[in-house]
Order: structure tokens, then sequence, then C-alpha cells
């Protein structure tokens, strides 16, 4: 599950040690997809509250995938050496969980571009569950939210990467 | 170290289960203070090269701390049903854990505003920590950050929070 | 149902006829809330696919809600010389009409501040509605949002405003 | 004029009905245009203001041009489920009608992408309206801002589509 | 015309050198106002172009002068410890100083606040400079913007501030 | 070091004299460059403050590269008629300048686009020099900006665009 380049060297930074941003300008285009993934973990009764309050409109869910998705857009104002990207999907779920009890949160981004979009796939999933976190808050402040991770990317001259998990 | 509000409705949904913003016009401005906390975790080969590479100018850490203070000021822009607030500090701090091994990242967010600044805190230490991944992804993809949550709050008639942690 | 100053001056105009932003630093901070309304008009095979497709998980009205309130905060970012202004309330609801056949749609935006909310509420209906036709332009090129305009505003020197509808 | 798709899905809803972002990854990029219009309607009062006003240095209808030029180019962060694009071309008119009377206002788009400017050129026409309304509202608050409508639209897979006006 | 402080320290840097945000939270808020300036200097060619394609509408300086408003406004987003501020007026003015040859910029920027509107008046010169350059840079590419700096600041507990200038 | 178009129209303006964003989508995608520069001056006080207070973690002048990497991204989001484009590299850095006294800033911007990136390295210096200066403005206020300038262009049909400097 662990994917570790032994050249290491930071590539965002530069022979003194500043942070600079990756040159991709020379790269070529291709189709690149990254999954991402986290879990938001609270009480029963929060998670309960939700899926009652939530089922006439959906609107908590709702909102926490629209959310997810134009965070998505937002990645490269946020991460300050991200490329701006031109993306051609983006795809936020959240799928309750009862035995956690809470919910698992995924994102799929894809983009033809110079380089990848593996922070668009991690924002968008960290900012749907913080507005999960953010519409449930006023029943339970220590709703706690886990592993934001890569789950896979492809594409891109680095090669692929897939975390193999059970679910 | 968890708190249920036993008056299970969501307050961000109105009657009809619609998505609303929830109106702190009436409520008069009172001094806030939120700490959220996340953890990063990675290898330990990941660890020691960010050590290294971060030792002459601080850039990883330098760079992820002012994404997160950044990142606060958008959280209303980012959390669909967060009201825009005035910040009178934000502070983003992350500190090497050599046992998780990672980084341990705090933000503490002060306003004097009708409503708190919980999701300015978690939307500060979430974005230091995915700016901490973009900087160091080429070493290690499969890095996850951790338990982003709430530790404290305080001011605001809902009564102060604070979280009972050994560290 | 009109409402015209008769000192026509334009005062976002100065001596010159530049454009200036009015100086309201002046002025004592005071509950202000303002109403918009406006229409998408449709055919009735779109307006039966909406209502439709939509039953199960309600996401075209809701994601045009979301889009408006969230478009309500950025109001001072795209009117050139509006404040940037703290909001107390936004509240967005687009309400079917098989008469039109479309939506109405109704914004409501509350702030305890030294200038209105107008064009808060008139951004928020706009953007909920360009919503609402993006999604179902697949469907229906010829769709309109018609009468987008102030039904009232209230607080402030400058005195109530109110238009008188039937419906 | 009007266009409807008989074949009733709304593509911005996958089959569980929750929205999605639709996949243009797998587009060519093709040269596209789009125009869209409205007008916005005042008091003989308010016109006479506007062009009497306006006249020294044309701030009014110069500010809502740029005003509708940089929210076209915000378009992708309003819109939830539009697509972040490059645009080649904006431009945006407004012109006097006294017949109205208030301002007819167009906008063109032009891009070279994997989908249309529909919403861009609806967004640019949207907003400097908008503008027109807020640098006159002292002046009237009864203005309306009416018939936001596509009016023709080039390039792409799903053919050209034009509104026959006799304006 | 110079003023320093004798106590050397950086107030943005915490007692570890970090970067930080000043907490401001405890200050009342008082009337402020920030004047700053630049400007830019062209070749006669250049600026006998703008005065002459300025003429019959204005637009060079028009859209500069909104360009500079509209920054004031995002300067908490670009500078990284700027407090977000409500900002009761900005004026942008550019002057033709034909002995230069180019442009006088004169920005004013007025706020009820607990910290003071330096930046947003720099900002605001400094975009609005940037606008007159890109408006004219198919005429000369080798305009400068010139000696960006703080005319004035009034309110404040730190004390009042101005440059005796001779023009 | 001065380079006059001798065909002396405004290519902003239109036939009209109104503002316009030029057309670009009929143009080819080049590889292009732009490298601005300014610096800022200060008192020796300050630049020795500077240089000690910033030893230990290099905040400050990390501190402006990032925001001046972050600005160029925003550069169409703040200059009314430049056009959204994908960025391939940005770099900025602050050398320090014992002689000024104070800090020449340098950015080079790459883009591979239909139009170029001036403007982009043009915002990267200035708001790097704005944010320094409001590090360091508790210490001085009467910092100056200055010289911001356009050091070269290359790629595009315009041709490349150099400026002889002695330094």
């Amino acid at each position: 599950m662990q994917e570790v380049n032994q050249n290491l060297s930071l590539t965002h930074l530069n022979d003194q040690g500043d942070a600079q941003m990756v040159d991709v300008s020379g790269k070529s285009q291709t189709l690149r997809e990254a999954i991402a993934a986290c879990q938001v973990r609270m009480t029963l009764a929060t998670f309960t509250a939700i899926a009652a309050g939530n089922a006439p409109k959906g609107d908590v869910l709702g909102t926490a995938k629209i959310a997810g998705i134009m965070a998505a857009k937002q990645t490269s104002n946020l991460i300050p050496l991200c490329h701006p990207l031109p993306l051609g999907k983006i795809e936020v779920n959240l799928i309750p969980d009862a035995e956690l009890p809470g919910y698992q949160i995924r994102a799929t981004v894809v983009t033809k571009a110079e380089t990848g979009v593996e922070m668009e796939a991690l924002t968008a999933v960290s900012v749907a569950a913080l507005t999960l976190y953010d519409m449930a808050k006023a029943l339970e402040k220590s709703m706690q939210i886990e592993n934001i991770r890569l789950l896979s990317k492809t594409g891109g001259k680095s090669g692929d990467y897939s975390v193999k998990e059970l679910k």
C-alpha cells in the first residue's frame, strides 16, 4: 500500500531549498484520472439524525457533494504550487456506512493535461467532508474526518498508482 | 470526548428539509476562538527527506502554513452554508512527530462575531495538510491525512467545547 | 410598483462623472433585509422532466439553491462598486409553477451593516436561475430567465421599499 | 424559437438522480461560440438620467461592461457543474433602447474547448445587468432585468442553435 | 519622508520566526483611512495614443479604475497575512501627467475596523497600474510602474503617518 | 530599452473606443515565457531587521514568494481583459541587495497557450513586493516598490522582447 520514491528529492524544492512550481510546460497532454477517498466518523445518534432529516430532500449529502465538486475547481487557488488545469470530470459520492458509523466519501477527477489531478480529488473529498461536518456540527462537534488518501491515479509518465483496499 | 446534542434537529435544514443558512443577524458579537487539529502520516523515508530538504529554508512547512492561513480566509467560499466573517487571528503550526512518523498540524482562529470559527480552523488544518501532501507526493503517494477534528471552541451562547487529549 | 428618486443624481458617479464607491464608513450598522425574485420559463416537457428526474434526490433544485446562496457571498466580487458585507442570513427557494410553466425563485438576505443587501438578493436569484438553466439546457436551450426584480428592502435611512404583487 | 430535446434525460443527473458533472475529457477541442442577451427595463426618468450622467465619461455602461467580462471568467466558480474553460474572447455590449426604455445587453463568448460557453455568455449578460441595476438603484429600485436568454451557439457535436428574433 | 520603527521586531514573525497573522481581535473598531500612490511612465507616443484613443469613451482609464477598486476588495486573498475587513469606501483616480509622461494613480480606502487599510490602498494602485499596462502593452512594452508608496494613514493607535510630497 | 509600436492603435479598444478582450481563439498554442522584475527600497535598518529576523526560518521572503506564485494564478481575475490561461511554471525569487538597500524581485512564467504571460509575471512581482511591504510595514511605512517592468518575453508571433540591463 505504500509507494516510496527512492530518489529522495522533493521536486517542489529547487537547489537552494526554495519552494517552486514544477515546470510542466514541456510535457504532453494525456488523459489522467485520480480517485481519492476519506470517511467521516460520527456517533450513531448523529448518523441516524442525518439519515432521518436527510430523507425527504437529501440536502446534507447533496450540499456536501456540490461543495466537493466546486472545491475541486478551486484546487490551484488553495494549494500554492498546484497548476491551474482544465477539468473534464469531477464526481463526488457520499456513501452511508452504518458500521463506521458515518459516511465514506469518494471523488474521481479526470483531465486531459500535462500533469495529474491527485490534489483535485483529495481537495474534493476534504471539502465534501468539511461541509458534512458543518451541516451536522450542531448535533455533534466530535465528528472526525479520517484517512484522506489517494486510492489511484492513472495516466502520466510517472506511472500508475493504486492502493489495494479490501472494501 | 463526544458531545451529542440530544435535540436531534439539523439546524441547517428548515422545516421542509431544504438546506439553509442559519440566521445569525440577531445575535450579538462576542469574542470566539476555535482550535482544530489533524496529522499527516508518512513513511520514515519521506519524513526524513522533508526534514533534510526542509532544513535550509523551511519551505515545505512554511508553504503549508501560509496555505492554511489563506484557506481559512476562503472558508465561507468553500463551505456553502458558512457565514462570511471578519477574522482577527489565524495561526497554523506544523510540528514534526518522529513517532508517527509525520506531522501534527494545529490551527487557532479568533474572531469577534455573531457565530463561531470552527469551520475556519478545520479548513486551515485541512488545506495545510493537503499542501504538505502536494509538496511531498513525488516522494510518496501513500501519505494519509488523519483525524481532522475540533479540539476546542470558546465563546458564543451554545457553550464551550473541549476535547480531552493526552498529547 | 415603481419608485423613482426625483433627485436624479447617480450616487455612484462623482462630480467628474467617474465611477466611485459610495462612502458608507460614517453610517451606523442597522439590521437590513432585502428580498428579490425572478422566474425561469420553460416548455411543459422540460418542466415535467425536471419534476420527474428531480423526484428521487431533488438535485436540480438543491444544486440551484446552493449555487444561489454561494453566489450571494460573491456579490462584492462580481459587482464592482458593491461593498463587502458580513451576511447574517441567505435563503433561496425555488417553487414549481405549473402555469408558467417553470420555477419561481425567491431570495432573502439579512445583514447588520452600514448599507443594504439588495444586490446580494438579486445576485442570489440570478445565479440560482442560471444554474437551473445549466442543469436543464441539454433538454431545452430556449428557457428564459425573467423579471429579476427587488420585491422589498427594509432597514437603512433611505426608507423601506416594497413591491405590491398579487402573488 | 423553442428547442426541446425529446430524449428527456437530464445529463447532469446520473442514474441515481445525483447531481454530476458531465465528463467531457474524451471530447475533442473545437471552436465554439455562444451569444446571449437580456434587457434592463427602467422608467424614462432613470433612462434619461443615465444618458445624461453618463455622457462625459461613460462610466455606468463602461463599468457594467467590465463587470460582465470579468463575470464570464468566474462562470465555473459560480455554476456548480460548469467546467473551467480557457476563454478566447468575451465581448459585452450595452445598447440604449429608448422605446423600452432601458438597455439591451449582448454578450459573445468564444472558446476552443471540449464543451460550449453558453453559461459564460449568459453569466456575462446577467452580471452586466446586475451592475447596471446597482449603479442606478439610488434613482429607481423598480428596474427589472428581463429575458435572459441564449441567442445562438455554434460548434460542438450537439449542433448549432439559433433563435429567430425580429430585432 | 521616512519613518523607521526603532523597536526592530517584525510583528508578523512570532518568537520562533514563523510567519503569523497579528491578532487584532481585541482591538476596538475605529475609522481609518489610507492613501497610496504610484505612477506609470511611458513614451510620449504611448501617452498621446492613450489620450487620443481614450477620448471618446474613456475606457482605458475607466477600466483601470474599476480594476483597482475590485482589487482592493481582494487584498486579503492576495496578501497572505492581511485580515479580511469590511471596506467603507474605495476611490481610485488616474491623472494624466504630460511631463512624466504617463499617469499618476491615487487610491483612498476608508474602513471602520480593528486594523488599517494601507495594503488595500497599495493593492488598488498596483492593480490599476497593471491594468493600464495591460491595455497599452501592444503599443509599448517598456512602460514602468514606479514608486508604489503609502502617502498617508490616519486612525489606529500606532499613530498617523504622512509623507511630505512637493506635488 | 524602449519599444514603441508605431501602429498606434490600442488593441484593447474596438472601433467605438469601448474596452474589449482581444480574440485569441484562432491563434495556435505556442510555448511562451515572460520575465518581470521590480525592487523594494527600504532603510538600512529595515533591511537589517529582515535579514536578521528572517535568518532562522526565512518566512518573510518565503511568504512573499508564495504570495507572488499564487497571485500569478489570479491574474485573469484581477486584470479585466486578461485571458484565463493554463500556466506551466511560475518562479518567483527575492534577492537581497545591500546597496539599494532592499530586495530585487524576479518572476518567470511559462505557458503553452494562444497568448503571452507578461501580465502574469508582472502580477507575480507586484504581489510579492506588496507582501514584503505588508510583513515589514510595522518597521517602516516609507518603503517603496520601484520599477515594475517586463524584462523579456519570448514566443508568439508579435516577436521576442528583451530589455538590456546591466545587472
